[in-house]
């Protein structure tokens, strides 16, 4: 019960947020193709921040399906991802506005090393509160790729100033390293996950 | 348990896409009934997108109600569906601010198709995930209704260059088909979802 | 479980429907008390919406909670009911905006009017679904409230251009009349609604 | 399932109240870093909403994890609580567009002060419909941080015209005094909400 809330009250919050991203699309008043061209940063950037929004669900999914105790911390910890993720239709503003500048590309990734830092605290605080010997401390393992995201993100901050388009090379690596799902978890409950 | 959080995520942001389609009507400054004049056409591109999101909500609905495992695939391939969906506000918006234009009629009918596309391949990524004896994939049988519509939104497409509103009736035809509810799913499981 | 998608989908639209309408209140840049004056109506009929998405979800969920039987047809009825209701903060915004004139105190009145309508058809086709011995249909009764309601609404509509002041008296006094809970399906099953 | 509706319904519209916040960080048409400087006062007046957003998301969810029985005068004292928190938005935004102005200052506590009000009708109306010797009412005590808080938004709303500054002071002094989980209620159930 108290998990479902947890989970209901993540959904909504990542459900809106995938939704004001959309809103930064400014419907044009003119109907040529050509009046959608300024529209296109701002839809790739749009595509990359709903990746990863739908990444941090699906981890978010899966890692609250392995937990079986909730308690505070948790919650504050699962409040403390959603904040960081609350500033990501700001920073993918910033982003598709000005066509992969330097500063908002740094912004970008600094918001979202802040949401994986967030994720890592909320993951460390689930596990200490099942046990050591929980079904799900043997599912995150080391966390190598927590861990690995983290640092990448690091880097594609210090690139964005040396050339933004590196700093979104290393973010859209980030992605695609999510993007396989988190075979971790699914192998270890596969009878109630999968 | 997993299949209820990813119907309460798709709930969330299907409700949101809703009532962010409302907000296209911008509340007119004057008191006559003239000053909704202009709204009309954004109204009525409102109903027939309203009425296209219900008919998602509703074939969402049944399927996953007719469906007993859910697995990754299954969540990406959702979120697919979503991305698809969540660009409906903004070209609803395209089309009634332009009363119907070449250009909007056809950017209407390539989201809606990409969407319809999405939901064969969600319906297919759940029917291998249950099994070819499963409930669904004999409720699903062989989706006629689902390919007759990405052939009557790829028509649609196609007339939207000639005449926008020959578009626009072959769109209002798709949703009067998928208005008639989904009789094979429910006919099969008449106990648990009628 | 198709009550509770039902149930969580009205609850997301109804919930964003209430948001919305604060959007209205626009953030004034001056900071006296008199910058707040041109808000206080905007606030007024945010306040009287408020409470009419209030009853709705109220009534809602009583109903919900006595009926154990969804089809097709229900689903439709719910969505032709969020509909309407997802025009109360335009007509909100229009009425608060121009300090109760006719035509925008008779538009509130209309789509209060569909919504009154679009909740009776949902109620009938709700106890059809349940049949005429269920626990619902004995709950509902006559609905008188419900038909007293559309015949108030029609009242104000019309009143509505001869003094708007009049209309809003009549729509305060429907909400007066629903604030009282609806004691009929709570006494009949007191132990599971109340 | 009552309590569950009136859990889902909360959570819809604090996580859109959450988001709605965020609106008001608008996206600089300029790439520097000093183009996010007006924004820091709305952004840490962001951060001090969103904290006392989630403390009451968590003592809500805390006090009806405690709750079995809820009845219609809970569901509007319900409604009374999400009517004062939907406009800490709007009082969020007067105070951080304004850099912490006096009369600002004095609303955010006013609407503060009324939900805090607020909490403390439907904490006791969740109480009386749970018994006298209720495990809620055992957990709840004498409520004296629920009396603090109460006290403590009032001085606020007084130094505010004083000095908007020392308000804040104290509003922040609230939150902290709040981020301390509710250890009565964890108590008093251990097996059930930790």
């Amino acid at each position: 019960m108290t998990k479902a809330r947890l989970e209901a009250f993540s959904d909504g919050v990542i459900a809106i947020l995938i939704t004001i991203m959309v809103l930064e699309l400014h419907v044009p008043h003119d109907v040529t193709w050509s009046a959608l061209g300024p529209l296109v940063p701002i839809f790739l950037t749009y595509v990359l921040s709903f990746v990863f929004v739908g990444i941090y669900w699906n981890n978010h999914h899966h890692m609250l399906h392995a937990a079986d105790r909730i308690n505070g911390k948790v919650l504050w910890a699962n409040l403390h991802l959603l904040f960081w993720l609350s500033l990501i239709p700001f920073v993918t503003g910033w982003l598709g506005q000005n066509h992969v500048a330097p500063n908002p590309s740094a912004a970008y990734g600094i918001v979202m090393l802040m949401a994986a830092i967030a994720y890592y605290i909320l993951a460390h605080t689930l596990v200490a509160a099942q046990g050591p010997d929980s079904r799900l401390a043997r599912a995150m393992g080391g966390d190598r790729k927590g861990k690995v995201s983290v640092v990448l993100w690091a880097i594609g901050i210090g690139l964005a100033f040396l050339n933004p388009w590196l700093a979104v090379a290393v973010y859209v690596g980030v992605a695609l390293m999510w993007l396989v799902p988190d075979r971790r978890i699914e192998t270890h409950a596969p009878a109630r996950s999968a």
